[in-house]
């Protein structure tokens, strides 16, 4: 058990906006609310899996929605406290700790709020290893648990409770609808989980991964290193990709996410080649144009990673613009999420491209063996 | 206290067709369910209001959704019987009745099936007087009432309970996104209500006028009446407005409403002059082209009804086609749908037309002053 300081904080948001491979919702502004919170004598409580009292429950807690809609509403005080009460209340169960559903991006950063708004600890692990738009994609619901009960607020007074869920498809469009009708954002608990199942199926060890990611491009830019350098002494598999400019962004904020197509032309080493990238929310697949050659640079559930070259800051999907020069960096993904299981909701397939995942290589630090 | 015969169920269905006002679901096939469950010994028990219990709690109960998907979405059995049994124990409330939302189409059948199957009575009231397609045009929503719970049920094995719904007009917007999440049609308990607001705010009576109406236009049937006399034994404010030949029918199942404008050509004394109606599931205002002269005929919240003219049959906006014949006859409004504060949800403004509602002559049978 620890408790995060003010400075690990902003280490893990600088850490989260770059596993949020784009995506998970910028985590600037919440990161922020929860300095307050802290300095305001707040508490978060950090636990490791292993000290998680048997049989306890806890709720995998993240926000929902359009980063692009996120960005401009603000998060209430008291919002994610209040939440996890009434998930409490709602569903009758005694709640002894918060799991992180995705360390990628804001959603990092909201059930850290949750817990120092509530008194409960938070558990270092996460059940996606990075953002992810979709709800099935989730180590929970990889593993074939339930995604129920699932419980959502619109940021007002509204709590929406759904039970009866068959899989975690079915909740994903019945979420995704909701989140829509409230404006494009929500805040949902997805699931009651037990000490036993985080144990088992969340990916340990992430909080501290976006922490050490953090505290690396901090020290990087301090000792004026170049990004992927610093990047590296987190992450040694992180791999660099390509370095240009962003000369074109087709953009559209439909059915509940932000998806796009990103063009890049090279500079530097790669001057002579351009970049296509595809999101939705998250970047999804890169592919490299170098004469009539075309390959595929990375394709989820790796994490395609764009900083901005100057200053060596994270970029999320709503936050690219035309000329800004950017790196880009694969990170592997986690070991869960590249498992023939897994790779059925994480891999291209699932988000329709038609190609065969093809790994980085190395590690992410942290990483678990499948 | 009476118990419907199978008798008493066709003709409750057939007026319910007409109170649709083109809207409401099509009763036919929620009927031949309800007789089936009749013929096998269940029983629809119905209470008037006044022999409710004091302080018991009931729930309005309806289907929701674009009727052309209700439709081809048929009932399953037991479906509603569940809805009910599950209010209660998400609820946590004893339930002793169940109130029909809108008396219009097969959701007039709607809460007599869940009778049927939960074993509770069915008060003779309504809150709608008619069918509409929006949650907040109900007379508890009208009389200030916050519409929650609310409870949806996905037909299969997911209930989605929302509370802390601060207006009607929310409620519509999260329930009619999940119904079209849902496949564009959702069984749903909105609000549950004591007996001493049933016999305040409800229409009394209501199921017996659309059995009045059924008997009725059986009997002119058999008789080989007009449909307009016929109609007129059970409803002395019905007006006959037009006859005319269906000659265009613009259609979109959008936004989860089944939307479109029909085009009537005159026929007998009609035969110079053309027929317009909007529909958005209900039949919502008609008007009237004579030479250059063009007059609103009817507008919400008077019913509109179309009445196929050689069958006498109640024509629901997802069955009218090209080529129908039909008579085009104005059912005025129960008087609680035309208070000043009604007419904000219920007028033609409420539905986007800058007109001024002018009420028809006359009263519906079972009307109630204000």
């Amino acid at each position: 058990m620890r408790s995060l300081t003010a400075e690990e904080i902003a280490w893990i948001a600088e850490g989260a906006a770059a596993l949020g491979a784009g995506g998970g919702g910028n985590p600037y502004v919440p990161a922020l609310a929860l300095r307050r919170l802290v300095r305001g004598g707040h508490t978060v409580r950090v636990l490791d899996p292993s000290e998680l009292p048997a049989r306890s429950a806890g709720v995998v807690l993240c926000g929902m929605g359009a980063p692009t809609v996120g960005l401009e509403r603000l998060p209430t005080a008291g919002r994610y406290g209040d939440l996890v009460r009434s998930v409490a209340t709602l569903c009758g169960v005694q709640l002894s700790f918060i799991v992180i559903s995705e360390i990628g991006g804001g959603n990092a950063i909201v059930p850290l709020i949750a817990a120092a708004e509530s008194g409960l600890p938070v558990v270092d692990a996460d059940a996606n290893g990075r953002a992810f738009p979709e709800l099935q994609m989730n180590t929970f619901m990889i593993a074939g648990l339930r995604p129920e009960p699932l419980v959502l607020d619109d940021g007002k007074h509204v709590r929406v409770v759904l039970t009866g869920l068959p899989d975690a498809t079915t909740a994903e469009r019945y979420a995704r609808a909701l989140t829509w009708a409230m404006g494009g954002s929500a805040g949902t608990v997805h699931s009651i989980r037990t000490a036993e199942d985080v144990r088992a199926h969340a990916i340990p060890g992430m909080l501290g991964v976006a922490e050490s990611i953090g505290r690396a491009m901090q020290r990087a830019r301090s000792l004026k290193m170049p990004v992927a350098a610093g990047l590296r002494t987190a992450v040694p598999g992180a791999t660099p990709l390509f370095e240009g400019k962003i000369v074109d962004i087709e953009r559209r904020t439909a059915a509940g996410f932000a998806r796009g197509t990103l063009q890049l032309e090279g500079l530097g080493e790669h001057q002579d080649a351009d970049m296509t990238i595809d999101f939705q929310n998250e970047f999804l697949v890169a592919w490299i144009q170098r004469g009539s050659e075309r390959t595929v640079a990375l394709a989820v559930p790796d994490l395609l990673v764009l900083f901005e070259a100057e200053s060596g800051i994270a970029l999320s999907s709503e936050s690219v613009r035309y000329g800004l020069r950017v790196c880009v960096i694969g990170i592997p993904a986690p070991a869960a999420l590249k498992t023939a299981r897994a790779l059925q909701v994480t891999g291209p397939r699932a988000f329709g491209y038609d190609l065969v995942f093809v790994p980085l290589p190395g590690a992410m630090t942290g990483d678990v063996p499948a």
